[in-house]
């Protein structure tokens, strides 16, 4: 399941709760569109900011209408202990794999990472996706440590964070991780903006943002690319740029929450405060992006 | 509240629940040194990694062991709703003063930070403290932003990370800051080696890790430097500066934590995982450095 476009769906909410029919509705978007995979509750899901009650009935809802297509799910919190809670019932709501990123708030270790990684995959019987997100998690990975851990049961892939933007580059920094892990673990691009240029450089899967919102156009940019097309997925890439561009300046979670509320897929507002929506003359700038994306969604 | 030494003791927890004995021993030893004001709850006493229920039993037992001098504690949290939460449950529990962190997952814009302490501070009846703090929080504040906080309503202390080492810098970085906040907010140093510069530099209050377990020194660096002694704070720091140096390299938290299991006061782990305890070489470096503070707080 580690292998195309696993698309990542916002949690739509506000200060009252979770929306579920809106969350049932993105669900069914990527089902249409026959994603790979689906991340629910991945950091566009907003999982950081929801009990673990809610994480529990959202990967419900999303393993309910996922209709097949495999569930993976983020087990990250604070605590190993809660991570080893949210790892049992991920596996009893019928998720077909996690997602652990090391999140802290005291900086941790390369030690305290691996003995994370170890205690969990020591106890779980589905796959591991490693989360390595220094935006939010503010941990460094090295490849050294991508390696002790992906040697670890159940570890299969893991979701690294863009990649060098220029190609050859981008093939020597992912050869490299590829050298330093076993065949079994698949290396997954995410940060949207440098997809094509990953998928182009050897990785198999793309963890995408955007995809979670127009599954079709990234699901035809990830099929190009994997199936040898670099320039024609970089074509399309391009033609994303400006979407890509906001997403740089204002976090891909606030850009494509907007773009859900302006196409009434979700009500607004949706993310949790302190989070505020993206302001109207940002919302002014994306309506004209929209209008092309849609058109790409409809081709 | 706001000045002198403001002591924050290490919440004693393993995988199993949080040691309430041990805790209020080490409230004890804060009375008995006489501190200025107890911070209950903040980063050394791991309130990221506690429950609401379990911030309020520790704020509540804080508060009953106290004997009067006033406690502070975090209010921190991802979500504005549970920051709010917390600040109700603070109050509840007799806290003197809250102290607010802008914790992240998605990183925050400065207007994201200001109208989080725009809604909290609406709402709040006790004086606030700003932690600024971004080696957990990962947000930078500018002195302007600080400005801005600092004219809301119940705001009456900045918490900031340290200042320059070199004392006329330290005295321009303060001065700084000190211009663009009203009269009645305080300064207040945090991040230990630089305490004897930052008072000397006049800050007015440090809020401290070392003065959480070893109170009576750091009252003593605290009087010297507020009553115009500055070299002998200084000396004070200098003969601190193995624990300092401890503390730039395995953090406050583990090493304190250490500190105090090994003088028996708590008992082994006391840190949630992920994060591990020092292990035993560094350990042993400790040992002797404990010696040399132990004659300090019995002289």
């Amino acid at each position: 399941m580690f292998h195309g476009l696993s698309a990542f769906p916002l949690t739509p909410l506000n200060e009252t709760g979770i929306n579920e029919n809106e969350f049932v509705k993105l669900i069914q978007r990527l089902v249409a569109a026959g994603v790979d995979s689906i991340g629910a509750l991945g950091s566009t899901g907003n999982y950081a900011y929801l009990s673990r009650e809610e994480r529990f009935r959202v990967l419900q809802l999303a393993v309910a209408y996922a209709e097949g297509i495999p569930v993976m799910t983020s087990i990250s919190a604070l605590r190993t202990i809660d991570v080893l809670r949210l790892a049992e019932d991920a596996q009893r709501a019928g998720a077909s794999a996690v997602l652990l990123a090391p999140v802290s708030y005291q900086a941790l270790t390369d030690e305290e990472v691996y003995s994370l990684y170890y205690q969990v995959t020591c106890s779980l019987s589905i796959p591991l996706c490693v989360y390595d997100n220094p935006r939010t998690t503010h941990f460094h990975f090295s490849d050294e440590l991508h390696g002790r851990i992906a040697e670890l049961p159940n570890v299969r892939s893991i979701k690294i964070p863009g990649v060098p933007s220029e190609p050859e580059a981008a093939k020597t920094r992912v050869s490299h991780l590829r050298e330093l892990i076993p065949s079994s673990v698949t290396i997954g691009v995410s940060n949207d903006p440098f997809a094509a240029t990953g998928l182009n450089a050897g990785c198999e899967a793309w963890y995408s943002v955007l995809g979670g919102l127009f599954p079709k156009t990234c699901m035809r940019m990830t099929r190009l690319a994997l199936e040898g097309f670099a320039d024609e997925a970089h074509r399309l890439s391009k033609q994303l740029e400006p979407i890509w561009s906001l997403f740089r300046q204002y976090g891909s979670l606030r850009v494509v929450s907007a773009a859900a509320e302006m196409d009434n897929l979700i009500s607004s507002p949706s993310l949790p405060l302190p989070i505020q929506p993206l302001n109207d003359s940002v919302r002014e700038h994306l309506k004209s992006m929209l209008v092309d994306i849609k058109l790409m969604e409809a081709s």
